[in-house]
């Protein structure tokens, strides 16, 4: 009989094939006594040699099929690998205690494991996934065991496994590896992030998988859903490879739409935009008929790496970005950084509530070279397309006044320098602090343009850290707390003749696209892969029908009744 | 020449005096070899019993005089030279290492001092200086060395110190310490604190007084400004003593106000009322002329223990208060501990972002047996007195429902178990967070009163942690963003015939106090010392001709602009 399990779903599509378990032996460490410590670091450095070839190699795979920001991951990676502490404490270790290199490297690296997983801190959690994966890599070199590589994988199969590595995933080969199940992981894990850029079918978290008896047996992989058969009966078979054609057939029909305008069944006009972290992001958002960048997050270029990007590299991104969007509308955000993104060579301080701390726009406006280096490669981009710069984290008119003065600023001293600048540059700034949406009829009047960032906006207005589960029920996007604000921030927009744009989740969610439709929102911006579903859901909705029913949408108490509302009375896009 | 110093004001007042400084001698350890180990630990003991001993007496006294939530701190001391986790290493390394125990107890308590500041969190923080404080008694008892104890001060004087510590402060004398001023601190620091609770002037963070010749120096203490001056000349002394006089005036001129209703130049009432933490703050509130209580936090029954308080013991806290009281209203706030108040017994997880995490009423819905706990004590206390009960940190319409479900529920209990229960309990909420604010109109129709928490309000609007420095400017009471909310809450209380107060700093702030009356606010709740100086400043407001101002007040763009318009057409009450 067919075995059902239920996970999450990480990454939309059917997949139907036999299972592969990709096995993660353990590694066993024998602490030994050694006599030559010089033999024994030269084995250690050999084997921290070969780990950092290979992980070039996957690196610069990764950069190939899933862009930079992906393969930042095994920068990071490489850092460890260089780091000098983590290095002389194993070869120290070594020398002193007369141990072989493999139990030194695994005191160590367990260590640093323990300090970072105690930290506290999402972003120092990830640095101990971090080291953990590298730490795994050099041991398998000293103790000479082979791991089944994913990238080894040269039969069409579906990959089970307790948990992907972000190396393990870059390597899967799209052509054999149909879909992938794990044990643990969540929507926003590494792996379902680069699964859903590979654009693989993937379900984590289903807590058990690799316990069951899998290996060879059929598998069907419902990544839209979440579930996950093993051994699926005949009936099974049929119905999921009928949802699998649907979903095709589906995805050959949004295709259709790809050159087409975004309208509305009342022949009304939005712009459906894209949110990228990188360049080599904008080939995505064109195949998917984007009309605009409304969200370039600038942080990838200050990650991953040991020291400020130079203006230099700023700018040749930027001006890549802006030619290959070609007269598009390029949103692109100032450095957001802080947070839950940290920049190890900031030195920034500790904070006790680091999403209420020192960052994005407070941390610009004191530092300013940083600012003004980030402003400077902007304003010589500006040439090569349509730019919009926009601040994050914007709390008062005053930070606004001062960060748009440092803009101009700075385009005097480039002028100065008889450097080209654009003339018709808008500037706008993030809704995501609820002060903003308070006043933004206030803003409306020296802004050109408002984007709502709804990560944040949500968890400050709920006061729920987005990251913590044990709040995770408060982060609720249909809370007509959030669709009041919304509305707030629109009405003040279109008052001042001004527009307003959204680049959080919400701009491209099944349920939302009604009421942001109907409350006005004049761009939408949302991960590029969203745009053609939300196109033809767009289809299908009347944006005037909406606009009547948005008093008594407002008027609901909670989340839920946002959503049976919407439900009943509008066209979603079933996947 | 005089020389004149500037730092916070602490507790407000002026004290002219002769200088004390209050050395705070390092003690010298000195690890030396033992050889009777046990002899050793017994003489640990016996300074640890000593130290324990003088404790209980600070306690005692601060009880008495300080009330209980200020004893609680020497209650947690107590705590720490029980802890075997700390006793018993000291031991062990007298045992094992054959060292004297000053050094055993220097480096045990040094661990844990840096283990706790390390932690990243206000509290454990606080945990430090507790043991840092605590080991010092101990050491001072092993060495043989004796501190001046400020207790023993019988001279007309004002304190100088590096720093206070809580035990310090403590046994301050108010007849013969007029008031003191310390290098480091903040206003809200334990000691900064105790000095508004004893009245006695006070000026901390001054950096370098400590520093400064100064021992048997005049030295003037000007707690309202913050400022010390040493070795004043007679023109500043001069000048000095008229600002006593007049702040003495001015406090005389308040007392005639004791047993005043609150009243308006155009005759319009409002209440005012007080913040407490425990019923000894009652004396207070009464001396003060308090209307009611306007928030009762229930955390410090809760806080310096090892375990839940009984349902008994709540019980007579709360009938306490409400008989006090007299029949005036009592708002009782459920518990509202996690965020920056963690209960080490309830092993809470650790949080990234606390304030925005799992705390009040979040974890009472979920910890179930602790709130129907508390919510029996306060309904069998209903009948003493005034109760009315409010709920902290609801974010939504679903969690009202909830709390207030779970109260009728255990309402029902209790009469079935034949407990006589008010009938006339309102039940409110606390308005702190955004979402609420903006969602004020749907909660009115469900809820008795409303109270806005200013603190919590303002941080999760502004999405700047009030604890944090680098942020701190970002802490804006009369940016217009919070006073419009402010303005959501208390039209949509009156359109449903309810009720608003507030009971955050900001309903005492000089400020602040015009521009909330002309917004209608209907109660303002505030720490007692501030209840006279605030009726005072009423008699001379009209809350008609502020009425008028309101819509230009949050027309303004910045918190500046108010705080000058404010100033410019309102009366302030100078101190």
């Amino acid at each position: 009989m067919s075995n059902h399990l239920t996970g999450i779903g990480a990454s939309a599509g059917i997949a139907i094939a036999k299972a592969f378990v990709l096995e993660n032996p353990a590694l066993e460490i024998e602490q030994k006594t050694i006599t030559d410590a010089d033999a024994e670091i030269e084995r250690f450095e050999a084997a921290v040699h070969i780990a950092k070839e290979e992980l070039e190699v996957i690196k610069n795979h990764a950069n190939e099929q899933l862009g930079e920001d992906k393969a930042a991951i095994f920068a990071a990676h490489l850092l460890v690998l260089s780091d000098p502490e983590l290095l002389n404490a194993v070869k120290d270790k070594v020398n002193n205690e007369k141990v072989n290199a493999e139990s030194a490297m695994s005191d160590v690296s367990n260590m640093f494991i323990s300090m970072f997983e105690n930290m506290d801190n999402e972003y120092m959690k990830e640095r101990a996934a971090d080291i953990r994966d590298v730490s795994k890599r050099v041991l398998a070199h000293l103790l000479g065991v082979t791991f089944t590589s994913p990238g080894a994988i040269t039969d069409e199969v579906i990959v089970l496994a307790e948990d992907l590595t972000p190396s393990d995933t870059a390597q899967l080969n799209k052509q054999f590896v149909k879909g992938f199940a794990t044990d643990i992981g969540g929507r926003t894990s590494h792996s379902a992030i680069m699964a859903r850029s590979m654009e693989i079918p993937a379900v984590v978290g289903t807590k058990t998988i690799t316990s069951e008896d899998v290996e060879g047996k059929m598998v069907i992989i419902d990544g839209i859903d979440g579930n996950v058969i093993v051994d699926p009966s005949e009936e099974e078979i049929a119905e999921y490879t009928k949802k699998k054609e649907n979903f095709e057939a589906k995805k050959q029909e949004w295709a259709k739409l790809v050159n087409e305008p975004t309208t509305t069944k009342d022949e009304k006009h939005v712009e459906l935009a894209a949110n990228i972290g990188t360049p080599e992001d904008v080939k995505g958002v064109l195949e998917n008929g984007g009309e605009g960048v409304g969200l370039y997050r600038t942080e990838f270029l200050y990650m991953g790496r040991n020291e400020l990007p130079t203006e230099e590299e700023q700018f040749k991104s930027y001006k890549e970005v802006l030619e290959k969007m070609d007269g598009k509308p390029v949103v692109i955000r100032t450095l957001d950084i802080g947070g839950d993104k940290e920049l190890p060579y900031l030195n920034l301080p500790k904070e006790m509530n680091p999403f209420l701390g020192f960052r994005a726009i407070r941390l610009c406006l004191e530092e300013t070279e940083i600012f003004r280096t980030q402003l400077r490669a902007l304003l010589r981009a500006s040439v090569y397309g349509n730019l919009k710069v926009m601040f994050p984290m914007i709390a008062t008119v005053g930070e606004f006044r001062q960060a748009k003065e440092m803009l101009l600023s700075v385009k005097e001293e480039l002028i100065g320098e008889g450097v080209e600048v654009s003339e018709d540059i808008e500037v706008g700034m993030m809704v995501e602090i609820p002060a903003t949406a308070a006043m933004a009829d206030v803003f409306a009047k020296e802004v050109d343009f408002f984007s709502v960032g709804t990560n944040d906006l949500i968890q400050y207005t709920m006061a729920a850290d987005r990251m913590n589960q044990k709040v995770s029920y408060l982060y609720q996007p249909y809370n007509p707390a959030i669709l009041r604000l919304v509305k707030m921030v629109i009405d003040a927009a279109h008052k001042e003749g001004k527009w307003a744009g959204m680049c959080g989740e919400m701009a491209g969610d099944q349920i939302a696209i009604p009421i942001l439709l109907g409350l006005g929102l004049d761009e939408f911006s949302m991960s590029a892969t969203s745009i053609l579903p939300a196109r033809s859901q767009m289809t299908k909705l009347s944006k005037e029908e909406i606009s009547s029913h948005i008093d008594h949408i407002l008027s609901l108490a909670t989340n839920e009744e946002v959503i049976a509302y919407v439900t009943e009375h509008f066209a979603t896009e079933e996947l």
